[in-house]
């Protein structure tokens, strides 16, 4: 059996006392690595913790081991219990639906239990979960490749009066040009994309795309930054894009969040999270 | 302080870690009545189990007492922990911001607990979270009530090619139409709709929408039926809305998906829930 267990987004605490139960019971814990390198600190004490309170090691498990050894993990549960641990929900912002189909190919048996990820939790901001349109995700522009694909969906949203849930880019074990180059494995430190940036760019792109007679939102346009969301530290502001652009929303994980229109009773709960004295 | 927990979407064993240990140290217990009555089977054994696991009496809070009496509630939460229990995730389907409001009107702090929601763990039918537009809800039609403002809702979602997770009705402690003339307090029996009542609805606004020469939808449009959704006896099916109004999907609650446009990865995972020979 596979136990797909999501971790959700704090720390150790989070996860289900299903999931706990299930990881207590499985013979092998892997752990994937995309996002919790970031969100639950692996690099220092964070696997430790968990290992602890699991009484058992964990394998982390990076998107190449993800991709070229799945099967040797998919054999295993054929003949034994194994969790594969994954921050947040199995199923939100990062899927592992190939994971699922390629057991089923298998005929490996798979079990997931669920926990809040970041396409719910960032109802805490006051903005209903009914009214997101199309989520969109942000990639890291470089001085020659700066995809705008999500402007239009951005728009759309936006003349529906939806609010948009931006996803920030991560960059994890990206390889370096250099080990491209000489064919060894050097990977660049991991990068999340701030706040900041994911605003940034999206006004740059906003100019650009405005020349074309468009203008799907500009600096004015309500915003609310979520850093660390469903963390103890988390930090959410209200505000527009300018005033967001201004605040320190310390460390990983971003996302940001575009108002469309929004009912008296979003309003009442954005003003709990608007700087103060703006 | 005001703790607001999320219990996930199956049984006790989904409230995570950090939520058993706030109810634990909570000195009053109050439980979200709307969709725990029929999710967690608290007219028979649901509670008591809840409160065993707690160590502690719950107060089962339906929507007259959280309307009526919220400010004794939060004026508990002034002196001592007060802990308010939802099913999925506080800010998932049934959203409590207005409880949160009136908190910070009154000066008390508030810590969120998240969890699963339909609104993510809808995910694991395999069409992709990020590809879904607005969210609908579906209700009871009567004799001479059918709203269907949810209809272009759905038109729009799948011009666009985005999938419509759709929440269906729940009505409970409905008064009855004699107690509303006698000024007694009588209520309807609890009801919730089913995936096979959703789809009649829809196919017959289909119907006299169709004849003003629009179509969002029809009897073969591709859909995904989830009920039970993170229990442990879920029941997922994909098919045409044809398939599912034949199908029965047993006890409550019921939701449903009309798909978009879909990847081949979400394809392969759909496949899966498929009605074999059919």
């Amino acid at each position: 059996m596979l136990y797909l267990i999501g971790l959700g987004l704090g720390d150790e605490k989070d996860i289900t006392l299903r999931g706990l139960e299930a990881v207590k019971k499985c013979e092998k814990v892997y752990m994937e690595a995309y996002t919790s390198l970031l969100s639950f600190g692996l690099s220092t004490d964070g696997l430790s913790t968990l290992e602890k309170l699991y009484g058992k090691p964990i394998t982390v498990a990076d998107r190449e081991m993800v991709e070229e050894k799945v099967d040797s993990v998919l054999s295993e549960a054929t003949s034994f219990d194994v969790a594969f641990l994954v921050v947040g929900d199995p199923f939100g912002a990062t899927t592992h639906t190939d994971l699922v189909v390629r057991a089923k190919e298998l005929g490996v048996e798979v079990k997931v239990i669920h926990n809040a990820s970041v396409m719910n939790a960032v109802g805490i901001c006051g903005l209903q979960l009914y009214r997101y349109g199309e989520t969109i995700s942000i990639p890291f522009f470089t001085d020659t490749w700066k995809p705008d694909s999500f402007y239009e969906k951005i728009q759309r949203n936006r003349e529906l009066g939806l609010h948009t849930l931006c996803l920030l880019d991560i960059k994890v074990k990206e390889p370096t040009w250099e080990s491209l180059c000489r064919g060894k494995k050097l990977y660049e430190p991991p990068r999340f994309m701030t706040i900041n940036t994911a605003i940034e760019q999206l006004l740059e792109i906003e100019q650009n795309c405005g020349d074309r007679g468009e203008s799907a939102y500009n600096e004015d346009t309500n915003c609310v930054g979520l850093a660390r969301l469903g963390s103890e530290d988390q930090k959410i502001v209200a505000g527009t894009m300018r005033q967001l652009l201004a605040v320190d929303f310390g460390a990983p994980l971003h996302c940001l969040v575009i108002a469309g229109t929004t009912h008296p009773i979003e309003e009442e709960m954005l003003n709990m999270y608007k700087l103060k004295g703006v």
